[in-house]
């Protein structure tokens, strides 16, 4: 979503569209929910965060309703996960889990690449329309969870931003990194590249490690 | 909402979101909300669509919060049903479910009146205000399921545009066609009038034969 | 909000996003969620209001992602909560709840506080951006009531202002005295310091009797 589409920076946006798209379409299968269900919630949660950007900083109608790569990406994620699922449990089953792990982990690792991706063109597009250091932080940040939040809200649950794993964290790294190069005049391709690869690896590290923020709630306590 | 607003125009419109504030009313009483929460539920059902729509296409503020005859249909439809609850509750059970039969099946064709005048109305909207081809069918279906989807929301439920019946697809095919017609030069008030009856149509044909978008879930495999 | 922030309204406003940031942070920390939610449900809460007013006026980027003092005020609640939240319980059990008392009586307090300052300012900020005098009252009870609403929704139960106590009330009688008192040309200071006043009263006292607004709703009716 940066200002400048090159090939790489669109390539990378769409891969994180995509995604997003599937834990959308995931969440929406396992809720028993119909192909509409299915595809609107893949385009939520793969687009949604990228139209409240879009809206907060006014730069409307919102690329997520109005560019049609990103909405074939996100509804085709979405009728992938609706044809594929009966038959990604049933090999699943078949290898004990194997491919379903395999499945899980690449899933994990699209999902660190579109928060990655989605953070930083963010801040970036925030910027490029002139907004102030601070709502571009805000900015990238929810870029990159408010698609996940949007779809854990019509799926009924309690967002995992909100409870599960260090997830919005690398996220306001990767964009309080962004607008601090900006701020200094260093936003250059390559401190695009690098906040892009920190936050991925940061949040590849975090899910590897089970890393968690801290919490208040201890077992018995409540 | 198309932007002529002609009597016939203004009056389907008003119909239609009476239909939805209805819908609003009804869930919040089910739920056992105060007056408060039943006219705001009532207007957030009628006006929540619209509302939507108008901030993506960023005509602010939004009709659903700045036309008062738009409020005041929302609101009396709120007020309607928690005063007239009780008492069909009470007429539905002398008659055995004749009269609330009567009432469900004048409720589900208002509400077809509702999604057919808003996906229409809304594509419209969008187009007369230079929205491309593609962000203008979106809009159009937000407009028609965006307040039931509100509505849902808050009142705490999986929205049922998610997971009952076909509800957004004659929606989509409505707004598609009317974003068609616009494309090709062909969009008349007859193409408009066409449009509505037959999305209209097809939702009351849906409801009656209780046809649902195909869903992966088999009892027993979740 | 108001378009001439003195000192003042300044205090006053910081103070209501304060109080609602700090019901955010309970929610929050009640429900175990780790220092991210607590952190953001507390920024929602505070600031949600504002930022669907901004939205729905076009006033973007809105001041919840723009104003460094109120992030910071909202943020500061949400580690406040998080890092007392433990110690207010052990001294409430130790006191036999005449602490904990305490607690509630200031929340409850310093949230009536933010539902006068938020629908008096939102409704100001309104008509001091030319918006018409029903969207300016409706655009005030939003300010006061959304960001509750918005941490309702996030914490995944039916918002209050839905259910509980007479709450949008109050809000809708202040948002209609500053647009009257606007529209016949008396809106001065000492019209916006009473409805504040007035507001924050009438909350209080519907607080104190227990007063709710009607339901349908009677035991073993539904």
């Amino acid at each position: 979503m940066p200002a400048t589409d090159t090939g790489l920076q669109l390539a990378l946006e769409l891969l994180g569209v995509f995604a997003f798209a599937l834990s959308g379409g995931l969440v929406a299968v396992r809720r028993g929910l119909d192909l509409v269900g299915v595809v609107v919630l893949a385009w939520v949660a793969g687009l949604g965060g990228g139209i409240i950007r879009d809206v907060l900083i006014g730069d409307v109608p919102p690329v997520g309703i109005s560019d049609w790569r990103l909405v074939a990406v996100a509804v085709a994620a979405g009728l992938l996960t609706f044809t594929a699922h009966g038959r990604v449990r049933v090999v699943a089953a078949r290898t004990r889990g194997l491919r379903l792990g395999l499945v899980t982990r690449t899933v994990q690792a699209l999902d660190a690449v579109g928060l990655a991706v989605f953070c930083v063109g963010g801040s970036v597009k925030a910027l490029s329309l002139g907004v102030a250091p601070l709502p571009a932080v805000v900015v990238g940040v929810i870029t990159a969870v408010g698609g996940g939040l949007l779809r854990d809200l019509l799926a009924g649950q309690v967002p995992e931003v909100l409870r599960r794993e260090l997830y919005a964290v690398p996220a306001l790294l990767g964009a309080t990194g962004v607008v601090t190069a900006h701020a200094v005049g260093a936003l250059t391709d390559l401190v695009l590249a690098g906040s892009v690869i920190l936050v991925f690896v940061i949040r590849i590290v975090a899910v590897g490690l089970g890393l968690n923020a801290p919490t208040r709630l201890r077992t018995g306590e409540h």
